[in-house]
């Protein structure tokens, strides 16, 4: 699982600070989640090939996630894309992108799914063999929600030679991988336990931008092996959380305790701040492993 | 007269190459011409007082000329601007642009007026005392102006040893640079052509972009000091003006030449060709007087 941060600062792009957006790699899928101004140009800067795009999460309608995304499917026109594009996010995303088209007379010669959401409980938004996506509700100043990215269990890891002495044959090796019980060349049925390891266990992700803090996602992010959670601010600006609807780091930190999760990384800084080591050790008061987010920084996970 | 370039290609923003976007300084005003994904950062990188601009002309809206508006006017709301801010673009910038305001719920707490153009005639859109701006019907895909920036003659210089020996009091000196006739302390009424010469010749600009070629405007820039045109293409590429509507070089070129302006400005690159003296060299062979828009230049006419 591969996290490549094209920008992570909150409320305005500037020369060196760009607004949110991420690259998630996950059981071959490429998402793309929040695209604020300029996340083109940061998606060529990270050589991520255009066409591996074909799903986009959009949390919120605030332009700081959201404005680059015409500019995106505008250049995936140019560049003459045919690969399908599915876009999930709030109610009236539509209604703006295809606003633009029509205004540019310009129109996708691929196809565009839009898929808007309305729900204030966690939903199941795609599934296919390697990956499901929820939604997380946050709770921000507008319909928000966070996204869940669990990838499913893999092939199984066969032991070749255990299988060998089962006397098994190698035409069901590929069916032991997924999973099944085999008649041996003896017709006794082996127990696939018996001859196969799980595979790699499978990753989560889960991103909360923009929120305030909310201890009811913790249920549904339960264990997930990275959390990117806002920490718009340091403790010292708590007062501005309630107004602002958004997270402290320390806040962010307490949500990743409760959830258990692998590790947390910080982003959505506010640029009021000098350097971002300060959000890190706030956090760390509360949970040891934290990671900083910063503009073009990849994760492997 | 001073001529910024944010942006000068077309198409799409790439990691050296911004999409049209210009600021014109002209007898104190600073306007916005275009605003392509990304100008906002381009307005921080040139160090732009961003209250200094009140006025912003949109020629039309294909994405890389407008993109980037909607992300200025939030960036103006979230630095809490309070000066007024005025918008000329086609029919439709302003649906799209409150869609977007009403969509993150973040109106602006400053005044923003629009005023949307469906002329196909050339037209006075904006004038005060100090500047006049005209539109310059284009023909482009869809409905789109060039503007046309002319600024008003300024106070006459006055010959003070002139107005001395005609003894004239010196109260009455600023009248005379704005150019009325006065009494003299024999009370003889002295000619104000007498005493005083012409300021400076007032600057006039016409930006032109995006266009094929259309020799109706001669007319409107006939004799501008500079004129931007559009060149996206070359001539070996003078096939394709036709369907996209663009121009080439040597069109442009030839425009200036017609309209007999000081200095022909190229801009609107298309990204295929490997740097940019061919288009100058084209030009030149039918206008001596050229420039080549860059992105991050800055001309002083």
């Amino acid at each position: 699982m591969r996290l490549s941060i094209l920008g992570c600062y909150s409320a305005t792009p500037r020369a060196l600070n760009n607004t949110t957006s991420q690259v998630l790699e996950i059981n071959s899928h490429m998402f793309l989640i929040d695209c604020g101004e300029g996340a083109q140009v940061q998606l060529r800067k990270h050589k991520v090939k255009f066409n591996r795009i074909k799903h986009i999460f959009i949390s919120h309608l605030h332009g700081d996630h959201f404005f680059g995304l015409v500019g995106l499917i505008s250049t995936f026109r140019l560049l003459t894309r045919e690969a399908d594009l599915h876009i999930y996010g709030p109610k009236g995303i539509k209604e703006v992108v295809t606003l633009q088209m029509k205004l540019a007379d310009s129109w996708t010669n691929f196809n565009l799914y839009f898929h808007e959401l309305t729900s204030t409980e966690s939903e199941l938004i795609f599934e296919d063999d390697k990956v499901e996506v929820y939604t997380i509700p946050l709770n921000h100043r507008v319909y928000t929600n966070g996204f869940l990215f669990k990838a499913k269990e893999g092939a199984r890891k066969l032991d070749v030679q255990a299988a060998q002495e089962a006397h098994i044959d190698v035409a069901y090796y590929r069916k032991l991988t997924q999973g099944f019980d085999v008649e041996n060349k003896k017709g006794i049925v082996i127990s696939n336990n018996a001859v196969t390891k799980p595979g790699p266990r499978p990753k989560s992700y889960a991103f909360c931008s923009d929120t305030m803090y909310k201890e009811d996602i913790v249920p549904i992010i339960k264990n997930v092996d990275v959390l990117y959670h806002e920490s718009t601010f340091l403790e010292q600006h708590a007062h501005l959380t309630s107004k602002t609807k958004h997270s402290t780091a320390m806040e962010a930190a307490r949500i990743a305790q409760k959830a258990g999760v692998g590790t947390l990384v910080l982003g959505h800084y506010s640029t009021r701040y000098d350097g971002l080591n300060a959000f890190k050790e706030e956090a760390q008061s509360v949970f040891e492993r934290v990671e900083l987010a910063e503009d073009g920084k990849v994760f492997d996970f």
